[in-house]
């Protein structure tokens, strides 16, 4: 009898460490990794003080910087450049408009000084006056064929291998996970499901106007040329109220753009977990925080150890960045 | 080896035809109820043309009228006057300014006379200015104790027994559930999961305009009174594409509230299905159509045969109508 128990007892303490060894296999052992099993081992442990109810298992993750790459500039900017170069052989006008003519001429310097009104022209250009199924086979059409121009592979094959594993071995333990990203929200849906295993319906970003149409008998959405929504800072917990409803226990962010949601996601009572990426790794991705123009690390960076969020050390906590370019 | 295939074919149409006695038994053997079961046989028939790929198995279901009773008002207009009773010893000035008055008045004349905007105040007055946490506990409190004055039972238990059956049947069959409804969103979240098994995360509803606060050093989400998206109408698709992000394959409805949403959904291309709900049962429930001022159902039942909408005679079709009262 007590033979059976030591046995069936060292049986579970070996399956629980092969477990945690090979759920995050990119992630190097030390307090990080050590920090993200622990709470996912008492989250799922009915009966410990750490055990959260399925309903609640709820993470939130950041998506620039933080599930993919943002540098040299965020790629939804990338994609925003490629759409005007495509589309400037039916405006001819652009040759000659700013910020349209920045674009052309590959000038950054006109580009930055068109500021956040060109932004948005070229926004409105580029993701607005078309139905959604239009702008979804656009963004499908861009994400199948473009590269990074320095880590010289497809954009989706920028994305950080050890936050795949940590959304597998998040939804493994019943966690549903959901991204909350400053992004358009309809320039992730149609690759997000394939790239990261989150369905649209788990996707809350910033949002452009939209109109519901009947166009030669046929029912669209209708993009506008407007901002509905601003899913950062301060948004993100407004966009996390108004598409989950309930407070998550897990965020993870990347930039003082998630200030707001790790404060949020954390400050509330119960278990509960923040994660902040610091890009440490000039050698396999880049190096930033405080200085950054994008994805600036700078007061979530100093508030961390007081807050509780733990922080992902990239250079030192993952021993692979990117999965194997195809 | 005929003889067994013959066992196996007579097992299978045997079984076939006990899951469907089991799975709707509120529902009355008829057209309709068989137009529900092929359609989710044929979606989980791997093969048949009426296939659906797990993923794309969404179904919308309004609320009001739809799911539970909305007769002689809106429940959610039922909770604002409750509320404005509970609320009125602290604002004196409600005794003699309108629309208070009326309401404490018990007054519906002077209550329909302040129309839209009499409305939007007792909405404001109602459901803002406190945060979305306390806002949760009242509409937890009011569900919990709130009885229907006509149907003499708890809101939650003026459900729709056949609706609550069709919904579980789906999840069975691997259908994403959502609510989709002109009701407010925070109004339906914190008892929609017990009554229906729909998680607050797929709801979508109406919303007023919020913001994060740190209020004595805990994040809130913070109520403000002001109309932030009408999820009715041609807002119903609008609100779909917003939360769902791809295009459901069956909508369920009762009033022309739900045309769009029954149009965007069965006017795209493979298997496809629009239900509306016909109250037609004034010995068990309510019946009213096309002149009533609560849940008109005028459009959509004249086009419903051309758009091949299936129409649910209430009192044809289901054979009990509410959940036993507790
Ligand atoms: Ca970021
Ligand atoms: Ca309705």
């Amino acid at each position: 009898m007590l033979r059976s128990i030591l046995i069936s007892a060292l049986i579970a303490v070996a399956s629980l460490g092969a477990a945690r060894a090979d759920d995050l296999p990119s992630w190097t052992d030390g307090p990080v990794k050590q920090a993200v099993v622990d709470f996912v081992t008492t989250a799922t442990t009915e009966g410990s003080p750490g055990w959260i109810a399925p309903a609640d298992r709820i993470a939130t993750f950041d998506n620039d910087g933080t599930l993919w790459a943002e540098q040299p500039m965020y790629f939804q900017a990338m994609f925003v450049m490629d759409r005007v170069r495509a589309l400037a052989p039916d405006h001819p006008e652009w040759t000659t408009t700013q910020p349209f003519k920045a674009v052309l001429d590959g000038d950054m310097h006109a580009l930055a000084e068109a500021g956040q009104k060109g932004l948005m022209e070229l926004v409105a250009a580029t993701h607005s006056g078309m139905t959604a199924d239009e702008f979804e086979a656009i963004v499908k059409d861009w994400i199948a064929t473009a590269r990074h121009p320095k880590l010289e592979r497809p954009y989706t094959s920028a994305i950080y291998a050890p936050m795949v594993e940590l959304l597998t071995y998040l939804r493994a333990n019943g966690f549903e996970t959901w991204i909350v990203s400053g992004g358009g929200i309809d320039f992730m849906r149609p690759w997000v499901e394939s790239a990261y295993g989150i369905p649209p319906q788990q996707v809350v970003g910033s949002q452009i106007a939209e109109s519901y149409q009947v166009i030669d008998g046929k029912p669209q959405m209708v993009r506008e040329s407007g901002i509905f929504f601003v899913d950062d800072g301060p948004g993100k917990p407004v966009g996390i109220h108004r598409h989950i409803g309930k407070r998550p226990v897990l965020a993870v962010g990347n930039s003082d753009g998630d200030y707001q949601m790790l404060e949020y996601v954390t400050a509330a009572e119960g278990p509960r977990l923040g994660l902040i990426l610091h890009h440490t790794d000039a050698a396999r991705e880049f190096a930033y925080d405080r200085e950054s123009h994008i994805g600036k690390l700078d007061k979530a960076l100093t508030d961390a150890p007081e807050k509780g969020w733990v922080v992902i050390d990239m250079a030192r906590d993952w021993k692979t960045v990117f999965p194997p370019a195809p």
